[in-house]
């Protein structure tokens, strides 16, 4: 029963790679088609209705490749497709499982944690849409939930100052009032923050532990791969990788193959959403 | 020879209403219609052919406002405007003059530089264009231009950390390199710059000249206005200001009135592109 079809990823812009390659290392037969929306990103900044309008036209450009699955891999998009399922908010339809970061985030962040006291370090569209909230006291009525919003880290990811104390210090700026509450899990809500996973580890401490959205999809894929919600594709060779963006920029292909670590990545080609 | 039409101001997000607020004190008498692409900011990040495509459809929308002139008030928009200049490149058509703020601030850097060595901070977009240096050397062939890229500064000013020690060493770092070179000029080559004015004075000591785009433009305006190539309004009463953004977020209206220091001033609409 092997489904050949590839698993679509989505994501505002490249931090989504990360998923992918997690994706990669746990199912390297499967085929994957990844769409960025590099020239609108990024979309942790603008409203849940813009977020939604944008992430619904990124669904159905990725249907058109006949995708069996739709991973959105941005946390603030993720938010918009939680949302569609509440009542009355305008739904995106798709005739294939569409995930999200988020729940499994939660899932995997519940099982990590002891007290149930979770911090979330995210953009400001996520914090706002308290989406990480919701999910994990929707699972744990008992857990609380501390989020702060932290919009610089992705610019200092994209300024490549991933290991610059100046970043530490933005880090820890951030982090105080998480760690005030004496929190012992943390979920990196955006998918550019596992590139500063070292920087929060060292302001955290050992004694918290990280969660990023990249492991917990990987997870979740795992689970239902096993139970067969999902089909996976057992033909013996290496899944096909594709990759499409929006807007492309020169060093796209070379930021691409560095967060893939993978040299024989295809180069991006142009889709109009 | 009255023309009461408005001044219609483009900017990619709310950055633009620094050089709203400097033509507002100067020419209190004009109509002004300001359009933020809010929801696809920032250009900064963006390709030029991107950049180019968005600047165009906001050209066009402003010209449905029936104005008189368009300033195009984001630095990096304005490099598109520059470049369809350029034979065989796409053309920016309108019936009416667009402004763009790179050459207004070329023309008020030279006036102001003694030695003619010009530093530019300014997003990725806008160096990478070189429209500074070009604009800067067609002027005048013996000056010399340094670049530099400072991506933080507009989410460190949207972060509300203006007069944050940690705002003071970002810019330490970018200007370093930029002071190393002898510049006795700086270009504040984004809008969202002069919210950082005193840090970077701070940084540069008082014999570095600052210029910035709002006040070059106001200072090009007056030129045209008392030249005649563009009529005011001679009407007594004081001007209009209409607000429009592609996406509205709750507080963008306390952001406006703070940037424009007015209270009175009107809500955003929203405008589709």
């Amino acid at each position: 029963m092997s489904d050949t079809r590839p698993l679509g990823f989505f994501d505002s812009g490249l931090g989504g790679l990360t998923v992918l390659r997690a994706i990669r290392r746990k199912f390297p037969n499967e085929n994957l088609v990844y769409l960025g929306d590099t020239a609108r990103l990024p979309y942790g900044t603008k409203s849940s209705d813009t977020i939604r309008r944008y992430t619904d036209q990124s669904v159905r450009a990725l249907l058109n490749f006949d995708v069996k699955a739709i991973i959105v891999a941005c946390n603030s998009a993720s938010t918009a497709v939680l949302d569609s399922k509440l009542p009355g908010a305008s739904r995106i339809e798709s005739a294939v499982p569409v995930y999200n970061v988020i729940e499994p985030g939660a899932e995997v962040a519940l099982k990590a944690s002891g007290t149930k006291r979770i911090g979330v370090l995210a953009t400001r569209a996520t914090v706002s849409s308290g989406a990480y909230a919701k999910a994990i006291t929707t699972l744990n009525q008992d857990a609380t939930v501390f989020q702060h919003p932290a919009p610089l880290l992705v610019p200092l990811v994209e300024e490549g100052w991933e290991t610059d104390p100046l970043t530490n210090l933005v880090i820890y700026r951030y982090l105080a009032p998480l760690m005030a509450q004496s929190i012992d899990t943390l979920i990196l809500g955006c998918t550019h923050y596992p590139a500063l996973r070292e920087g929060i580890q060292k302001v955290t401490g050992n004694g918290i532990a990280l969660v990023d959205s990249a492991q917990a999809i990987a997870e979740i894929l795992y689970r239902d791969f096993k139970s067969g919600a999902l089909k996976p594709n057992d033909a013996g060779a290496k899944g096909r990788i594709s990759l499409y963006a929006t807007d492309a920029s020169p060093t796209m292909d070379s930021t691409a193959k560095r967060l893939m670590g993978d040299p024989e990545l295809p180069s991006f080609e142009h889709c109009d959403l």
